[in-house]
């Protein structure tokens, strides 16, 4: 069992006592339980932590692929998107949850539109959200206006669906496309009701250029002068950042999450230089992004993703180590979520987010002690190893059967969604 | 249907016909067959070709990471390998076979030790391989004509084998390692067999730096001026090369066997230059190198890597596009072991190597079109999704389960001798 507790302790062995929703005991566990999961020949570990997602763009996976980042956008995934509907959002997500289930996810941070409709998917399918409207007001007072009622209409919506899994966060898009205005009162509104402050920064080199020119100052910079950056901000990619932002977002206390695998397909240049930003202190988790530009929701391929890239872009096989690459995919990612108390490992107390992995298989075996289990969930696990994921104390799949979603009926109800949206351009 | 023929047809609906080990009809079949596999929601695609692996090298999976790669080899890897037995390398060249089969590889070319047991295993396995002793002489005449006897040993042990799935080649292990003598006595053995020249070029900066130490010129243009290139040389890696080495590659007509996954673990720095080998003509396929470094064996993570890489580090999301990727996994492959014309496509006549992925996985759906299928298979595919695995008509896998092997024995007994490996040190 791969605790990622305080001391990293990887226990053998050793058995869980679930409680309702919560972990009761670890270790010689004498109760009996209504239900039993066999642990044996299996690698127990915390659910891992998506920081950043937008989970209903599985509608879009494959359809564009091998482009330039502005063409996607304008010819291809803008025109989608201005033709989707709430059914479309919620089967997308439904699929989205499927498949981070199967691939060992339990929470998840997402931002995208139709975000009621994303979080009825997400309140069945069992799943933690942390679900953020996608606010863009295209520096228009009256979009703007109207933007933050959506904000709010959707704050009321989380607040009587009342389901501890369905998290509210605020989602102003991007710098580029937030007016001033905007990104402050979203800073309050979230500040306001202890949420995640959710937002794209510095993806892209065009990004600094353009705020350069807009600002006369790089994109954290400008965001620290008006006033925006809060610690209730989880700031999506961050890839060029200078020292000097690095410092500004540690000072403000912004936590970060990393997409490595986005960054590289859309071909972002350059890396988020991840060294200088855990040494600043600033908490970082892992994100897949949307599966439009990855194409898969699978943190077990992003997490060797991130420890290979940052080893071959600094030609520096040491850093990004497995241990600490899990980590961030468990308990540093629940500190990007400030949910650290609750989630990211197996402790007593904490939620009962688990998962267990075959390790009876060939890409699994062999293991040569403690660090190798480790080793071997990053760089050498897949997807397809995960047998059993719970969340919250409920089994959502056993033996890679979804427990909480019918998975032939939401392919087939997306794969006829998708269609009907490619024809409709 | 995924045929990767030369037109890259993609079919639908359409079945194949296998009589023996070959490709007998593909389309609308109306013969009878005495054993059917239902292709319905499946993904019909070539088995795909690994041109660089050491199988055996699975027993050190996990043991040691995130090193740097003297300290690797000297403290971590050697030592073991100075211990390994021929029942050793033959356990983990079955478990590697087993996790072959698992993720979709239905050829591979391997170099290690210990091969007549290698030979063994992948004949049991119903694996197609290229095997080749590794051969080091370290510039002492006494052990290279040693060395030579054992080539000639394992040369002999093949042909008695008989088996068409078990092929020989040369494996001079490198130019930094085998002598001048040796480099063009295995040229010379490989031309005349008609088999592959397997070797490693070019996978480091020091091994350049090293090389103009030693030699005056870079490592290509050593082998070139000493007669050791040949049309029959395999060189995986080529990471360090100029557009002069490239330029003796292709006239040398030398295949590149690309290994992105190991290249950026070991942070080997640099980017092997795909696409000026393309524009060269050098035939190229993808490989996954041993398990030690990197640390599967999955081609599907491989496509994937290798899409990613060459765009981030291009910063060109257009380049390494996925029909191309998937070419270099398939045919392209076939070509670089001067095997395409029976291997790398599905078309009538070839051999009957033949995956099928379950395109009803949530990772997998929707399919907006032909294009898409593609797409999926190299950025949203896993090896979780490979359900069949066919080599030379036989169905080695099937709904996950191999056939072929015992696959719980096979990590049972690894896992034993991989220990008592470790302990010995």
């Amino acid at each position: 069992m791969v605790t990622q507790n305080k001391k990293r302790e990887v226990l053998q062995n050793a058995s869980i006592l679930i409680e309702n929703d919560s972990i009761k005991d670890i270790g010689q566990v004498s109760a009996s339980a209504d239900q039993e999961i066999d642990g044996t020949g299996k690698i127990v570990a915390p659910g891992l932590v998506n920081t950043h997602t937008h989970l209903s763009m599985t509608l879009f996976r494959g359809y564009a692929d091998d482009m330039k980042l502005q063409d996607w956008l304008q010819k291809k995934i803008w025109p989608l998107e201005s033709r989707l509907n709430g059914e479309d959002c919620y089967f997308g997500a439904l699929l989205g949850s499927a498949e981070m289930i199967r691939s060992g996810t339990t929470t998840f941070v997402d931002m995208y539109f139709h975000m009621e409709d994303v979080a009825r998917a997400v309140s069945k399918s069992g799943l933690r959200g942390y679900l953020s409207y996608g606010t863009i007001d295209l520096f228009d007072p009256v979009k703007s206006s109207a933007e933050r009622q959506n904000v709010q209409k959707f704050h009321e919506y989380v607040k009587q669906l009342a389901n501890p899994r369905v998290r509210f966060a605020v989602g102003p898009h991007a710098p580029y496309t937030c007016s001033e205005e905007m990104l402050h009162w979203a800073k309050e509104f979230a500040e306001k009701n202890n949420s995640i402050l959710h937002i794209h920064v510095a993806e892209t080199r065009r990004e600094q250029a353009d705020s350069h020119k807009q600002h006369g100052v790089r994109v954290v910079e400008y965001l620290e002068k008006i006033g925006a950056l809060s610690k209730n901000m989880l700031a999506a990619h961050c890839v060029w950042l200078t020292k000097n932002e690095i410092k500004l977002l540690a000072e403000a206390q912004v936590k970060v999450a990393h997409c490595p695998v986005s960054n590289m397909k859309l071909a972002s240049g350059g890396v988020a230089p991840l060294p200088e930003m855990f040494e600043a202190g600033i908490p970082v988790g892992l994100g897949t992004d949307g599966a439009a530009s990855n194409n898969s929701l699978d943190m077990f391929e992003t997490m060797k993703m991130c420890a290979l890239l940052h080893k071959a872009s600094r030609w520096d096989p040491t850093i990004l180590a497995a241990q600490k690459v899990l980590d961030l995919a468990t308990i540093e990612g629940a500190k990007a979520l400030g949910a650290d108390h609750e989630i990211g490992s197996i402790e007593v107390g904490k939620k009962a987010d688990i998962i267990l992995l075959d390790a009876k298989s060939p890409n699994l075996t062999p293991i040569h002690g403690k660090e190798t289990i480790v080793s071997n969930m990053v760089y050498s696990a897949s997807s397809g190893n995960v047998d059993t994921t719970i969340v919250d104390g409920r089994v959502l799949m056993e033996g890679r059967t979804i427990k909480s979603l019918n998975m032939g009926e939401v392919c087939e109800k997306t794969e006829e969604l998708a269609s009907r949206l490619v024809k409709s351009t």
